[in-house]
């Protein structure tokens, strides 16, 4: 049975919850599909999860390889296939925890980068399982900077083979996925030689364990990097080259080949490369971020109407927490955020497929701003949302601190996006450069990319908001957030000029100015967020009520940003103090507004219990009794621990001294 | 052997490291004192916490029950006592892996609420260790709202027993450390109920487990609540009593009695008690707060003049990642929090010792006073510390997330303090509501605490600071934050009128300004803090380069400060937008200034390797080889997996049909 205060949030929602879902799903027919991949795999005992919290890393290991296992032979069974459209759910039911992720980058690798022949000979072996691949790129000593690698590959014309080796314990392979414990290949980026000359970094396939026993190969030294804050169900690990010989033919040579006798030949062009990189950013946006900011947000509201405490009015009944202001104001703003980002999310979706067919086209000309793009987003949405993420966890005071709240690790495995995938600061700069490069263009009246057009537009220098309610029209929150973008982008390119001017050398100036530059560019994906997320409630249908609440949302968005971020806003007088006074006010009223529909804001996520995984957050609210039966399960509760023979029951029978 | 990137760094320090060790530590005495325990419990093997980070739950419960036995041995070996001057560093030595802490909850509780009689029974018996003690407060249904607990204490006139029980699931104790496994007993937190009437909530002192086979007593149902973020080391536990008796004796009467005819007899203040949850509040900043994070600057920093990345100069060596103005913009705002709070929480510990005095003396005065302070100074510097220990993590990128850099578990356990001992916004509203009381007070001209006098003064309205230079004087930044706080205070409070006398409820009205209240709270607590640092910064020696030192640090924190919630400063013109560019020019130009001592100022914290336990932090700076060598005695290294002959070698070996 449903708690009666989760139950009674349910009673009247302002808008039609099925028809939100079907909206985040992109239809209905979605909906359909997705529920089906869901059930099917809820019903699979192989994929439960109910042990999980319980682990050791060997076992989360053991788990996803069976799980990734059983999978082959689900999807068959189901008749899924990797094009088909339950694909792309697969992977959010099961909640990533899975192996041969590496494996997929494996096979990707190859056929961005490999010839006809050598997709011809690869692809089949790896789609088939004859062997588990990894992608050994970033080294002990080295990650964001590619050029500086130090693993070797020399061509020795004698015997046609490359001859791989790791100079130094810093030139290490360090944290591939799937190649601690499982792989069998794996594509090593090495600085290639030939004749003693260096040509720069390429990919080589080679193998590391035997195909019949799986023990590793001669030269190859390699093993798990051990544990890590989350991602216990990978194996992360390391790699070790000495004098290890591949083939000729091994160097994946769709750019670049060394011929028989060693010449070196460049062709065609290596740009698609980058884009590959750039459209992993944003793949991994949805099912990595905001579907776990997405379920946090779920697993924090429900709880919150179903905690009662303190008294909000003497005499009363202990109050649901979402009732306090301060519960509201911590959770409902990363709720919107879920919203947005969803949104902006999908806008850089399209945006992307339209770049790949231009690119397909031999039409490079989007190629800089979707890399700025790619990585500003994948910077400010991986920021944004684990600390949303740690937000939620927060708001549930102790129980959310239990594992079995799901809340640590939903927030220990999102910390690691704004790691991986490029550094998140690394990456608003080069946002940074693209905007500096283009605001120095747009100046000079030549014509930039359409996003960043902005930066040239004449606009009013004071924000025309005369009151509270001002504050809740679009045009003028998206014009505040566009000056202030504006604003950053302009006064640090004008620093940048006056440091290089003053005689500061020009790599110096842009190191001191980086701090204000990044904030730049994350004003500038923020200033993007709002005006796609305002344009894309102005375009939803008015019926079912999903546009009147994605309006509030939106505004929630937004005017959080301008409280949160108010320096930035105040700074040249464009938003007064008498005015931020009015944002603070229409922010704050907002809240009551959506606290009403908070419970079927996060109900329309559908997330079912299994996907949830959480003692605070099921669908029927009984979370007082979910953590009670899920801690009875803890193997801290399978038996007396030996500590109570060894060392407590000396110490209580005091024969301390004979210890 | 060092490495020569981290030894170069220590070559020409502009201070005396000793010095700064002993100003640290109170005087160089103390530092030997403090050596002398690391060094005899780094030295034991018993002690290592080699194996940590490779631990189940249960293993680390066990370690840490093992320790502490360990622990009683060797203090009687070293001559150790709990009074004698090395017993505070024992638990920074072992990092806090111990067991019993609520052992020592259970005797403080008993020796604050007990009658002389009470402490003359049950005192020898726990400090011998013959009983294991706990705290049984906290339920699955109530955290800070302690009037709320369900467990209740009827009293049986016939027997002249109390009859405990758990009413309904919600009434279960959760939470209490060593009750899981370990406590013989605990003092159980219920309302009393005497002919009928409730009398509200009373301590008993309840036996839980057998002293002789340690099996769970009749009507005890006891257990571990399982998995949390960190604190594995822990056994918190659950507690449910059915029709549990214990004797009259068993409620601490210090301060109320029920009589054996069942009168109730309340005597005495139990202001004293609210004093003892305040005094916990700050007797535990330094350990569990201030000393993860100096434990985590040492660990980035050191890192990050050893870690090479990417050019700053083209065709130079890459660049110590230390030397970008991102990384020191990150790390050395931090390392400056790390020096502030040290210092404030100096202040606040003489200031509580004062009190205790005052309150001996029967003085009561100081009461609103040093709770408005323990409450807003806990919330402020765990909220602080926790942000600053993920930034330390985040920007040690891949290798901060390997738990082998320490970082995981030091953010893990240290989020934690934003949530016991207090949720930090229930406790930043208790400030709030001392200073809007304050406010009032001074505003109608009455007399107010000192601390807060500063609300009724009348100051300029416009920063007086003419370039950027004159953001280095602490008068002008000081006068500022001063200002920052009244503003909100004051703004609130007019808001909180406002409301009311446009009728609405007070409760509600107060509700409606909680977000802004908080927000008051933690200013003043951020002035303080600044204005402490500034003053203790005035008063160091001269000599040996350390006030100089401390004063960059003293101006980069509150620098950081404007600089980060530049909207509070701007908001009513106090600083215009030209001041706020020079402040982040004064800003910005602190941090090449600081990074020059940035190893020495975080070796004078003076962390032996073994108590930061990072392959990442250690004096050597070591890092890729340490990696390499900790990651190989991982469990995940130790054998083959059974993944292997279970799913990988039938996938391998093309058997997927048969599985």
């Amino acid at each position: 049975s449903v708690n009666p205060d989760l139950a009674s949030e349910r009673q009247t929602p302002s808008f039609s919850v099925e028809k939100l879902t079907a909206w985040l799903d992109g239809g209905a027919e979605h909906t359909l599909i997705r529920r089906a991949v869901v059930e099917a795999i809820d019903r699979d005992p192989v994929f439960s999860r109910e042990n999980q919290y319980f682990q050791s890393q060997n076992e989360r290991y053991e788990a996803a390889v069976r799980k990734s296992v059983h999978l082959q032979k689900k999807m068959h069974e189901m008749g899924w296939t990797e094009n088909g459209p339950e694909f792309k759910y697969i992977y959010r039911a099961l909640s990533g925890d899975i192996a041969f992720l590496l494996h997929r980058i494996f096979m990707r690798s190859i056929s961005m980068l490999g010839s006809d022949k050598q997709i011809a000979k690869w692809i089949p072996l790896a789609s088939q399982y004859q062997l588990i691949g990894s992608y050994a790129q970033t080294e002990l000593g080295h990650g964001t900077y590619l050029q500086g690698l130090e693993t070797t590959a020399v061509f020795d014309i004698a015997t046609q083979e490359f001859i791989l080796n790791t100079p130094k314990i810093s030139a290490m392979k360090w944290w591939p996925g799937d190649m601690g414990r499982s792989a069998t290949h794996t594509v090593v980026f090495a600085q290639l030689y030939v004749h003693g000359k260096c040509y720069g970094v390429h990919p080589f396939i080679v193998q590391i364990r035997s195909l019949q026993d799986h023990s590793l190969c001669p030269g190859i030294t390699a093993g798990d990097i051990g544990p890590k804050m989350n991602f216990e169900h990978v194996d992360n690990g390391y790699l070790m080259l000495q004098n290890v010989r591949v083939p000729r033919e091994n160097m994946l040579n769709k750019f670049c080949e060394v011929q028989p006798d060693g010449t070196y030949v460049r062709r065609g062009s290596q740009k698609i490369n980058y884009f590959t990189m750039t459209t992993v950013r944003i793949s991994l946006m949805s099912d990595e971020v905001i579907t776990p900011l997405m379920k946090a947000c779920t697993i924090a509201i429900r709880y919150s109407v179903v905690r009662r405490q303190s008294k909000l009015e003497p005499g009363k009944q202990e109050a649901k927490i979402l009732d306090y202001q301060t519960q509201q104001e911590k959770l409902l703003p990363q709720l919107a955020a879920a919203y947005a980002f969803h949104s902006i999310n999908n806008y850089l979706e399209e945006l992307f497929d339209k770049g790949y067919r231009e690119i397909q086209r031999r039409n490079f000309d989007t190629l800089p701003e979707l890399h700025a793009f790619s990585s500003g987003f994948k910077a400010m949405i991986t920021q944004y949302c684990t600390s949303a993420v740690e937000i939620c966890l927060r708001a549930c005071g102790g129980h959310g601190y239990s594992s079995l709240s799901g809340l640590p690790s939903l927030y220990t495995k999102i910390l690691a996006s704004c790691i991986y995938e490029g550094e998140n600061t690394i990456l608003l700069l080069q946002t940074a450069r693209f905007l500096i490069k283009c605001f120095m263009a747009a100046s000079a009246g030549q014509s930039v990319p359409p996003s960043v057009t902005y930066l040239a537009a004449v606009k009013p220098r004071k924000c025309p908001a005369k009151n509270k309610l001002d504050f809740l029209r679009p045009d003028i929150y998206t014009e505040a957030y566009q000056h202030m973008a504006v604003r950053l982008v302009s006064s640090t390119a004008a620093k940048l000029q006056n440091l290089i001017q003053s005689g500061v050398k020009k790599h110096e100036a842009w190191n001191q100015c980086t701090v204000q530059l990044a904030q730049a560019a994350k004003a500038h994906c923020h200033y993007i967020t709002v005006k796609n997320f305002a344009e894309t409630v102005e375009k939803l249908e008015t019926k079912a009520g999903i546009q009147k609440i994605m309006k509030h949302l939106c505004d929630l968005f937004a005017l959080h940003g301008i409280f949160s971020n108010a320096g930035d806003f105040l700074h040249d007088g464009y938003i007064s103090g008498a005015q931020m006074d009015m944002v603070t006010a229409s922010y704050l009223d907002l809240l009551p507004v959506i606290r009403k529909d908070a419970v079927p804001l996060v109900d329309a996520f559908d997330f079912s219990d299994k996907t949830l995984n959480s003692a605070l957050g099921s669908y029927d609210g009984q979370v007082y009794q979910r953590l009670y039966e899920w801690a009875q399960k803890s193997p801290t509760n399978k038996q007396m621990s030996p500590a109570y023979e060894r060392y407590l029951k000396p110490l209580l029978h005091n024969t301390l001294s004979k210890l």
